[in-house]
């Protein structure tokens, strides 16, 4: 009998496991078990066609289920979901939610690829149904079609994380009121305050409020309970981050790391012989803590799966490691980070200095440049890079991958100060924003 | 008596070195001659004040002369030109064009910035009043007036370079039909042929005639001699790059390098004590090739000219050197390269292998995302990269700075693929096409 690889979860994960593993062995049996309807999509575009940008929902889709069963032959089984593991007898109990049946699958070798969901804080009424995050395509359409039906007129986003960010925006566009409310003093935790304070002004020149050091202490039908005051609320949306879908290999017995995700050799191996983990449930090592964290990030889900998918198919592949890089368009506004915030740096005991410049993303006389304020953090004494934040216009975000770069080289900021970087009057001032504030901060060393 | 720094040359090499010798030494007397009539300009903002895009030139001033003298006591003498450099009695002999008067300055330190001139070979006519090359704004300012009184209709570029095809697509915004002429088989000779076709594609589509494999014979008034035809041509602009303005510095008797630019060691000191160099006259250190180039551009001006400054102020500073990285848009299409191109990579005897992907800016389901193609070059058997070129629209070409940081690092194509880059789906795909290019390499090894 051939050997049998199951994957339990249809997306980036187990999907990108499923085909590295497939590339290298033409004879092992490939089952994947999905709760849901589609397989391998762009979770990141949902709040895009939230916003009407796109149109269609599947144009999320980057790899259908036919097209795996056709390309890779996996056998992709649709609306069956895995309720339990069997270590011993190395089983999954499959429920299929299609033919209401429950059966028993065996497996040689097991990959975990169950993604996180929006984390619901035990606030009264988190759980009604029009408290709804998104974290795939089928909770994005039932979104939408309750949005539609109930002609939605006010919306509450609950956390002012990235994915909570961007539905409030798609919302504005979408038609309706919205207001952000986030319990600590800023929105974008993983920014500096100061730095998050930008996007937060984009965010009002949108008409989106953003009500901050508030706390949501109810939610109720048709409104949300403040400690001073309600708001209006048809619909409420969940953007305070993601916790793992770790239960089923936590109850199995497997190791469960930082957050519960599932714990993870740089091989993507978990505390089980035989048995993989990859994408949103699993930790990551982060190269400047040192140490496991669960960052729920579309990359290093497709990273850690095509590493698990080559050692699954008997090659030898490693998974480095993260530092948190992270980009997103808010409201006509670029973000990036990398690396550890000014809080982070100071929680893994890293003595740090800052770099800290507003400038242009052209050449400050080119029609079209627009401001940029970059910020990075370096280690006291050494100089070497820890950190970067960039919030701006346009061409703004993506320079925060020449630090990513830099940091996981291990530059310092007087490395980077004669960096040779790119230069042209419609694409970039002479220095770069990114060089200038590692020159800044050069000069404290 | 203050101890002298005499500056030759005001822009970007020696007033950036004036500058910051100014920072760190108070006591210095400080003089700049500069022939022209403008210091520290931008020249790579010059084809677009031609195209019309920037209304006033001297918005291309960074700092005026007056501002010299008013924020840094820099002694700014215009139109005055260094005719002779006796290093025995350490003087500089002046020309004063002003005054029409000639007199002797001495120094105690010297800093050579003369920049660099557009080649002319030895085609007959090529020193005719309307072959006209842009280096500085007096140049550009002239080229202006001529192409206004001549009614200029018909603009030959000979040569294909950077230059030379920002000023193609500048005089066709201007008004003018133009042809580029260029003896290679491809333009852009600091890109791969089949890269450097992209672009010309892109040209084409914006009506500028390319015409490669291409001799001039020779130049009249109001035509371009080919081997098998003319061209009309009222105005001709040279672009087969520049020559270093090290003549002055070649007499005095300092060293020349590569090119014949005045050779600079790591810290830009030429042959002779107490004199340096910075800028488009001066040599830099390849990292990759190891060994002293002349390559003229404004990062690199200004990068060494802090060096310089640095070191003449009494600091100590070192300019490690470039790998070449540059960007540019042309009709609409970005371009990025750093390192070596296939032909450097076999000058310099590396055995390589190449990784070539058509990508997307963005996610490929949103709008605005444009076609990228980027194309690595690895070092056989150690996956070092070496070099990276990319062509696509807009957001392309400043991901080079992601290579070049790569490069400069000493990484491989296995350290890029499991680098930690920004992903969005409005700014890229969740694996960005630098890194794809790394990948597919990565497999060949």
């Amino acid at each position: 009998m051939a050997e049998r690889l199951v994957i339990i979860g249809g997306d980036a994960g187990g999907m990108g496991a499923a085909s590295q593993a497939r590339r290298r062995r033409d004879d092992l049996e490939i089952v994947a078990l999905e709760r849901g309807t589609r397989t391998s999509f762009s979770a990141c575009g949902i709040p895009y066609h939230v916003a009407g940008i796109l149109d269609d929902l599947d144009d999320l889709v980057v790899r259908t289920p036919q097209e795996h069963r056709d390309q890779h032959r996996i056998d992709v089984r649709l609306r069956q979901e895995a309720t339990g593991i069997d270590l011993t007898e190395r089983s999954v109990e499959v429920r299929d939610h299609e033919h209401r049946r429950t059966y028993t699958l065996g497996f040689d070798q097991l990959c975990i690829g169950t993604g996180a969901r929006p984390r619901r804080p035990p606030i009264p009424g988190i759980d009604a149904d029009h408290v709804m995050g998104v974290q795939n395509l089928d909770d994005a359409e039932a979104l939408l079609e309750r949005a539609h039906r109930i002609r939605c007129q006010d919306v509450v986003v609950v956390g002012g994380g990235y994915i909570g960010l961007e539905m409030a925006e798609a919302f504005v566009r979408w038609g309706a009121k919205v207001t952000v409310v986030d319990a600590a003093s800023e929105i974008m935790h993983t920014l500096d305050p100061d730095m998050a304070a930008l996007v937060r002004e984009a965010m009002g020149h949108h008409e989106i409020e953003v009500l901050t050091d508030v706390e949501v202490l109810g939610i109720e039908a048709d409104h949300v309970v403040l400690g001073d005051r309600t708001l209006p609320a048809d619909l409420v949306i969940l953007g305070m981050g993601v916790t793992p879908n770790s239960e089923l290999a936590g109850t199995a017995g497997l190791d469960l790391g930082p957050s519960d995700a599932v714990a993870v050799d740089r091989r993507q191996r978990t505390s089980a012989d035989g048995v993989w983990a990859a994408g949103d449930c699993a930790t990551s090592f982060h190269l400047l803590r040192q140490e496991p964290v669960h960052i729920a990030l579309g990359t290093v889900a497709n990273r850690q799966a095509r590493v698990a998918g080559v050692n699954i198919g008997g090659g030898y592949a490693t998974f480095p490691g993260v530092i948190g890089t992270a980009v997103t368009r808010l409201c006509g506004t670029e973000v990036g980070r990398t690396g550890l915030s000014t809080a982070e740096a100071n929680e893994a005991g890293f003595g740090h200095i800052v770099g800290c410049v507003d400038g242009s993303t052209r050449a400050a006389y080119f029609p079209g440049a627009t401001r940029v304020r970059v910020k990075i953090l370096a280690e006291q004494n050494t100089g070497r890079l820890l950190g970067g934040q960039i919030v701006g216009g346009e061409g703004a975000a993506k320079r925060i991958d020449t630090l990513a770069t830099a940091i996981t080289a291990g530059f310092t900021v007087h490395d980077m100060v004669d960096l040779d970087l790119g230069y042209a009057p419609p694409l970039s001032p002479v220095w770069d924003p990114v060089v200038i504030a590692c020159r800044v901060a050069a000069r404290d060393l």
